[in-house]
C-alpha cells in the first residue's frame, strides 16, 4: 500500500464527515443559501493567499524537480486562479476591495496559520502532506456527488464545482500523492499520519465554518 | 506618546474583556474548580514549547542585543520555566508524559501558530509585537487583581499568580516594550497594531477555551 | 534622487571595475576562450538554481503584489529559463548530467548562500536589493557593450547578449527598482547600501572567478 | 560504525591537512605571529555571532530535546563565550567597537552564509552536521598537539587552547554527534557527508585566511 494511500485510511474517520457535510450536500444539490456561498468564497479567497505562500516556502527548500512543481502551482494560484476568483466576486456582486476588508474568520486562520508553520518548520515532503487534504478531498467529493451535480440548477454552483471533476485536477492530486510516495521517508510516516489527520480535521471544520458563517467572538 | 503605549490603547476594548474574563477572575479569588485549572496548566505546557520557538526564530534574524535578550528567554523557558511547569504538574497529580499525550485544544493551535507564522515570516520587532500581549496582560491581570489575590485561599493558584506581580516580572515586560518603543519603525505601526489586537483576542480567546474546556470537534 | 539611485552610486566604485572586467570585454569583442565561456555557464547555471530559491523566499513573506512578481520569476528561471540554458549547453557540446555533476567553484558557493542567507533572515525588500545588482549590472553591461556587441563574430557569445539589451530587459529591472523605490523604508537605508555593495562585489568576484577559471583549493 | 565515524571518514583527507596546517602548528607551538593570531581572533568573533544564529534556527525546528540543547549552547556563545571573547580582545589592546567595524573576510563570510543557508533550508539533524565540524575538529586538534603545547611559552595560546582539551569541551562533541547518530535518517546519509565534507573545507580554507590575513580583492 503507498504512503499516500496509508495517509488516507488513517483519516478515513474525519473523510466521511467531510463528503457528506450540509455545506458540501447543499452546495452540490443546489439548496445552499447564496449568502453562505458568498462567505465561503471570501474565506477562500483568503486561503489562496496563503497556499500560494505554503508553495513558496516548499520551492526554497525542495530539490530541483519538486521545487518547480511547486512554483508552477504557486504561480498558477496567484495569477489564473486569483483572477478566476476575481471573476467569480463579480458575478456575486463584490468587489475585490470589498473582500480584502473582510478579516478571515477564526477557523481559516487557524487552518492557514497551521499549513504556514508546518511549511515554514517542516520539511518539503512534510508541507506537501500537509496540502494534499485539501486538493484531494477536493476531488473526492466532487467524484462522490457528481451524479447530485448534474441536477444541480445554480449555474454558479455547478460552474465552481466542475473544476473538480477534470482530469488536470484528478492528474494534479496523483502528481502531489507521487511527491510523498516517492521522496516521503517511512521514518517520517507517524509524524505524516498526524498531519494529514489534522489538516483534513481544518477541512472539516472550514467546510462547518462556512455553514454557520463563522465570526469572531469579539 | 510611546508605540507600545499606542498599541495598548488600540487594543483596550479586547483588554478589557481579559482583565475580567470569569476564569481570570475565578483563579484569583480561589473559586476556580480545580478541572479548569488542570485544563489551563496542560494547554499552557504546550504553549510554552511555542513561545522558545517563537524567540529562537526573533534570535536568528534579529540583531545581536535583541539576539541576546530572545535566547535567554527562549533558554530560561526551555529550561527554569519548563521545570517549575513540572513541579506543579506534579503537585496536581499529574506526570508529564501525560501531559504530553494530550492534543493541544483548537484555540491554543490557533494562537500557536499565529505566533510562529509571525515569526517565521514577520522581522524580529513583528514577533516581539506578537508575544508582547501575552506577557503584559499577565501583569496587568496580576496587578489588578492583587488585593482579591491576598484573600485567594487555594495556595496553588496563589503561588501560580504570584510570578506575575514580582518586579523581575514587571521589568521583562518594560524590557520587551523598550525593543519595539527603540527598534520599531513607525513605518509599521499600522501593520504592529493589527499583530497586537489580533494576538490580545487570541489572550481572550485562550482564557475562554479554558474556562469551557474546550475540546476538538472531531 | 530615489533610493536605487543612491544604491548604484554608493557601488559606483564597484560597478566600474564589472563594466569593464576583462571577461566582460573579451565576451562582448568575442575574444573570450570558449573554456572560459563553458566555465562561466556551467556556473551560472547553478547560480539560476538559487534564485528562483530566494524569489520563493520572497514569496513566501512579501504582500500580495510583490510576491506575485516574485513567483512570476521565480516560476520563469525555474522553467523558461532553465529551458534555454540547457538549450546553450547542448550547443556547447555539455549534457545536462555533466554539469549537475559539477561542483560549483567557492565564489559562487559564496555568492549563492549570501543571497539564501539575506533572503531567508531579511525583508522581502532587503532581498530585491541583494538580488537587484546581478539583474541590473547586466543591463548597463551590455548597454556599454553594445557597438563592441554588433562587431562581435562569435555567434554564441551575440546570442548569449542579445538578452541583456532587449526592452523587456529593461523593464524588468526597472520594476525590480521600484519595489525598493516605492517600499524600501529610508529607515534600512544604511542596510540597504551594504548589502547592495557587498551583491556588487560578489558579481565582480564571479566575472573574476570566471576568467581565471577559479577551483577549490582542496 | 556510527554515521558520524562514517563522516569523519569521509572527510579525512581534508581533516589531515587541517590538523597540520601552518597556522595550526605555529599556534600551538607558540611561533605564531602575534597579528595572525588577532586576525584570527576577530574573525572568530564574527564567526561566533553566526554559530547563536545557526542555533537559534536549529532550536526553532528541533523537537524539545535538541532544540533544549541548541538553545543552551546559543544562550552560551552569545553570552559567556562572546564575555571571554571581549576579555581576550582587551588582552590584545584591541577594543569591542573596533572588533565590530572591521568586515569579515570574504572566506570568513562564505562559511558563515554556508551554516546559515544550511540551517535555514534544511532540518535540524542537518544543521548539526554542518557545525559539527568546526567543534569537532578544534577538539582533534588540541589533542593531537597537546604536548606541543605543553612546551609553549606564549601565556595567550595556551590559555586560548586549554579549552579545547577540557573533558566538558570533549563531552558536547559526543553529545552533538550522538545527536546525529540517534536521530539522523540514513536516508539522508549522502547529503550529510557533503555538508560535512564541504564544511570541513571551509574549517581548513578558515585557517589558511587567518594564515595569509586574507582581504576583500575590492
Amino acid at each position: 500500500m503507498s504512503l499516500t494511500h496509508e495517509l488516507r485510511l488513517a483519516a478515513d474517520h474525519v473523510w466521511r464527515k467531510i463528503l457528506d457535510h450540509p455545506f458540501v450536500i447543499e452546495l452540490f444539490s443546489g439548496e445552499l443559501p447564496l449568502n453562505k456561498f458568498k462567505y465561503y468564497i471570501v474565506q477562500d479567497y483568503n486561503y489562496l493567499l496563503t497556499m500560494y505562500r505554503c508553495f513558496s516556502l516548499i520551492a526554497s527548500k525542495a530539490d530541483y524537480k519538486l521545487a518547480r512543481k511547486a512554483l508552477e502551482l504557486a504561480y498558477i494560484e496567484a495569477t489564473t486562479e486569483m483572477a478566476n476568483y476575481e471573476k467569480l466576486l463579480n458575478k456575486l456582486g463584490m468587489t475585490l476591495d470589498e473582500v480584502v476588508s473582510i478579516e478571515p474568520a477564526p477557523t481559516n486562520i487557524a487552518y492557514m496559520n497551521y499549513l504556514i508553520s508546518t511549511c515554514a518548520l517542516k520539511s518539503p515532503i512534510h508541507g506537501i502532506v500537509a496540502l494534499l487534504p485539501c486538493f484531494w478531498s477536493y476531488g473526492e467529493i466532487a467524484e462522490k456527488h457528481k451524479d447530485m451535480l448534474s441536477r444541480n440548477k445554480n449555474e454558479l454552483y455547478v460552474e465552481w464545482a466542475k473544476t473538480y471533476i477534470t482530469n488536470e485536477y484528478r492528474e494534479l492530486i496523483n502528481e502531489l500523492r507521487r511527491f510523498i510516495d516517492e521522496y516521503g521517508s517511512s521514518h517520517d510516516k507517524e509524524e505524516f499520519k498526524k498531519i494529514f489527520i489534522t489538516a483534513s480535521k481544518y477541512e472539516y471544520m472550514f467546510w462547518n465554518m462556512s455553514y454557520v458563517m463563522e465570526t469572531w467572538p469579539l
